[in-house]
C-alpha cells in the first residue's frame, strides 16, 4: 500500500504527485531537517499519452510504479523528463524502466552518462539543446539550461499548453506540506515556509549561488510567462509569489541584506566562560536594533548546522566565539565555519578567542584566509580577561554597520 | 538543596563527595555522554584540618561549599590539592576561596598563573615538585608530575597514610554511577564500565597517549603500593583491576590489540549507494570471525563521535567508505576522521570512494597525508560498480590481517 502522498489536479494537462517524507533526518546525509521533505513527481497527460516530470527518491520507484498503475497513467506513460540525476528526483527510474523498457528518458546530453554510471542501466535517451522545444502529441514543451542548479547537466522545462514551469530544486522548500498551492497558507505559515525555502537554498543550492545569479534573468522570464511554478520540493508557486522568491534568491546569492543589518553568533563554550561573554554582548547590542542571531555549542546544547548555514546566507556580519582545544580550533566551531564559507561565502568575520595554555584564533583566522576570506578581526584573552573586548567588538560592529548602510 | 551527590567513606581518613551530573550532554562541550559523568571530590581528614582532593565542576561551587559546611568539613578545610586547572575539577576553587580566603591551594608551579588567568583570583598558593612529599598535621602526601594527562600541568598525588592513590583523570570513565567501589559491580555492568573507561580515555587523554605511555611506570609502581585508586571521575578502583585498567591504558595509548584483529567501518551514504557495498563487505568478513564495528551516516542514522572514537582507539584498519560531495569529501566524514586520528593517531586506512561527477577520494588520502597517515589505500568508481571492489578490499584486509598476527 502507498501512503504518505498527495495527489492533485494541477491544471487541465498536469498532476502532482507528492510524496511526503516524514522518515528522512538527514538531507543528503548531512542536513538535519525536523521538518520533513517532499518530492513532487508531475504526470502531464496528452490525449494518447502521459509524460513524467522527474520521478521520486530512489527506494519509493515502486511503490510509483505501483501508484501510477492504480491511478490509470502507468500504461500510457511514454516519457520521462528528468531535470537532474539528483536521486531525490531520479531515483525511481530503475523500477519505472523495468515496468515500461521503451520509456524514452528526456534530458540533458550529460544525464545518459550518469544514469548509466549511476544505475548501471541504459536507457532509450532524448537529449535536449538548451531552448530546445519538444512536441508530444498535443504537448508542447521547451527545456533550457540552468546549469550547476546545483548539479551540472541540470535543466528546467516549461509546458506551453498550460503556462507551467517546472523548476526542479530551484523554488523549492523544505516541509512535507499536504497542501496544493503556497497561495493557501497563512502569514504566519507562509513566514516559516519562506524560512524554509532559504534554509534548503543554502544548504543545498548555496554552494553555487553564484550560478543561481547566472540563470536568474532566464528564469524570471519565464516565471513571468507562467501561471504555475512547480518545484521538485515543496509547495506549487503562482507568479507574483514567485517574483517574491526570486527577489529572496538575489539577495540570499549575492549574501547580505543591505537594508538590514544582521548579525550571525555562532560560539562554543566549554566551561561557560566565552558564553558568558557572548550573552553580554548580545545583551550590550540589544538597542541598537541590530537583527541578531545567536548558535551556541556548549555542554547541553548543540544547534543544527543545517539551521545555522540557512541563517548565515543574508548575515552582514559574523561573530565566532571559540575556545583554543589541545592547541587547535574547538573542532566543531572549526566544522561549522567551513561548511559555512562554502556553501554561502565570506562574511565579514569576527573571532574572539578564550585559552587556557595557549592562544590559537590566528589558526582560524588562517583557515578562513585559505578559503578566500580577507575581512576577519581577532581578539584573544584569557577566560578572566574576556569581558574587556566588548567594548571593542561593539565599536567595530557599529563601524560595520554605518559602511552597510 | 545539594542534590544528585553522594557521600561515602573510603578510608579511616578518606571520603568520597561524588556530584552526579545527568544533565550535561556533551562533555568538553564536544563529546556525547547520554551515559552522564561524575566528578570526585575527596575529603581527607586530619586529627585537625581538612584537606580536599579536587573540587567539583565549575557552576557547582555554592552547591559544594554548603555541602562541606552541611557535613562540618569546612570550617576546618585549610589546603585544597588541585591537579590540574580544567575546570571540571577546579571549577569550585573561586567560592571556596571566597568562603575560606586562607585556603592554601597546592598543586603544579604552573597552576597559580592558570588560577590568575583562568578564574580571575590570586590565591595562596604552594607549588610542588614532582616527589616531593607533604606533611599536613598527621596527613603524609606525595605529589608527582604527570604532564600532558591530558593538560600540561597534571600531577597526581599519593595518601602514605591510607594506601590512596589520587589520580585526578587518569584511570577515570564516563558514566555518574552511585556505587563506590567498580568491583560492587557485576561481570555486565563491569564489561560496560570498561568500554566507557575506553570511550573516555580516546575522547580526553587520546591525544597525549604518547604521554600515557611515558607516565606509565611511574604510576604503575604507585599502584602497586595503594589499597585503593581514586580517580576524580567515576567508581573507585582497587589494585588488581587497575593492573588491569593500566594494562588497557597501555593497548589503548599504543594503538592497537594484536590478538585481536579488529575492523572500524565508517562511512556516509547519500542514497544508499555505499551502504549497500559496505553491508555486503561486512557480510563477507562475517566468516572470518574478525571483530567489526560499523558507524554510519545516512538518511536516518548518525552515529555519536564519541561513541565513534571511543571504539577507534584499539583498531587495527579503518575501512572508510565516502561520498563525493560538491567536489570535496563529504564533511562529516572529513569531520571525524581529522578528529579521530587526532585523539587515537593514524590507522591502516581503505578509503572506498564513490563520485556522480567526479572522484575525490584521493583528498581525503592527501588531508590523512597532511595529517602523518602514510598507509592509506584507496579505491573509487561510480555506484553503479561499487560492488566490484569488495573482492579487492578483502584480500587487502585479509593480508593485513596475517601481517598483525
Amino acid at each position: 500500500m502507498i501512503e504518505n502522498y498527495v495527489h492533485y489536479q494541477l491544471t487541465e494537462n498536469v498532476e502532482v504527485l507528492r510524496l511526503l517524507d516524514y522518515e528522512t533526518k538527514y538531507f543528503e546525509a548531512l542536513w538535519e531537517i525536523p521538518e520533513g521533505i517532499a518530492y513532487n513527481s508531475y504526470i502531464v497527460k496528452s490525449y494518447d499519452s502521459v509524460v513524467l516530470v522527474d520521478t521520486w527518491k530512489i527506494g519509493y520507484g515502486d511503490k510509483l510504479v505501483e501508484l501510477l498503475d492504480k491511478i490509470g497513467a502507468l500504461d500510457r506513460l511514454t516519457h520521462i523528463i528528468t531535470h537532474h540525476l539528483e536521486p531525490d528526483h531520479s531515483g525511481s527510474l530503475v523500477e519505472l524502466i523495468k515496468a515500461k523498457p521503451d520509456i524514452i528518458v528526456v534530458g540533458h546530453p550529460l544525464s545518459a552518462k550518469l544514469i548509466e554510471s549511476q544505475y548501471g542501466i541504459r536507457v532509450n535517451f532524448k537529449p535536449v539543446r538548451d531552448k530546445e522545444e519538444l512536441k508530444l502529441s498535443n504537448l508542447h514543451f521547451s527545456f533550457y539550461y540552468t546549469p550547476w542548479l546545483h548539479w551540472p547537466e541540470t535543466i528546467v522545462s516549461y509546458l506551453h499548453n498550460d503556462k507551467v514551469f517546472f523548476t526542479c530544486d530551484v523554488f523549492g522548500s523544505y516541509g512535507a506540506y499536504r497542501e496544493k498551492l503556497l497561495s493557501v497558507l497563512n502569514s504566519e505559515e507562509r513566514s516559516r515556509y519562506f524560512k524554509l525555502a532559504r534554509k534548503y537554498f543554502a544548504n543545498v543550492v548555496g554552494h553555487y549561488r553564484d550560478f543561481v545569479l547566472k540563470s536568474l534573468n532566464k528564469l524570471l522570464e519565464l516565471v513571468e510567462r507562467s501561471e504555475y511554478i512547480a518545484p521538485a520540493h515543496g509547495l506549487i508557486l503562482e507568479r507574483d509569489e514567485t517574483l517574491y522568491m526570486a527577489k529572496l534568491y538575489e539577495k540570499w546569492a549575492k549574501g547580505t541584506d543591505l537594508k538590514d543589518f544582521k548579525i550571525l553568533v555562532i560560539y562554543n563554550s566549554m566551561y561557560g566562560f566565552i558564553e558568558k561573554l557572548i550573552n553580554k554582548l548580545v545583551e550590550s547590542l540589544k538597542d541598537t536594533g541590530y537583527n541578531i542571531s545567536t548558535y551556541a555549542f556548549t555542554w547541553n546544547k548543540r544547534p543544527l548546522i543545517s539551521e545555522i548555514i540557512g541563517d548565515a546566507i543574508d548575515a552582514s556580519i559574523l561573530i565566532v566565539g571559540v575556545s583554543t582545544y589541545e592547541n587547535k580550533t574547538f573542532p566543531l566551531v572549526e566544522y561549522t565555519i567551513k561548511l559555512l564559507v562554502h556553501k554561502v561565502g565570506c562574511k565579514k568575520t569576527i573571532i574572539i578567542g578564550t585559552y587556557g595554555w595557549s592562544g590559537k584564533t590566528t589558526e582560524l583566522k588562517n583557515i578562513l584566509k585559505n578559503l578566500g576570506c580577507s575581512e576577519v578581526y581577532c581578539y584573544e584573552t584569557t577566560p578572566s580577561q574576556l569581558l574587556d573586548v566588548i567594548r571593542q567588538v561593539k565599536n567595530l560592529i557599529k563601524m560595520e554597520a554605518q559602511f552597510s548602510q
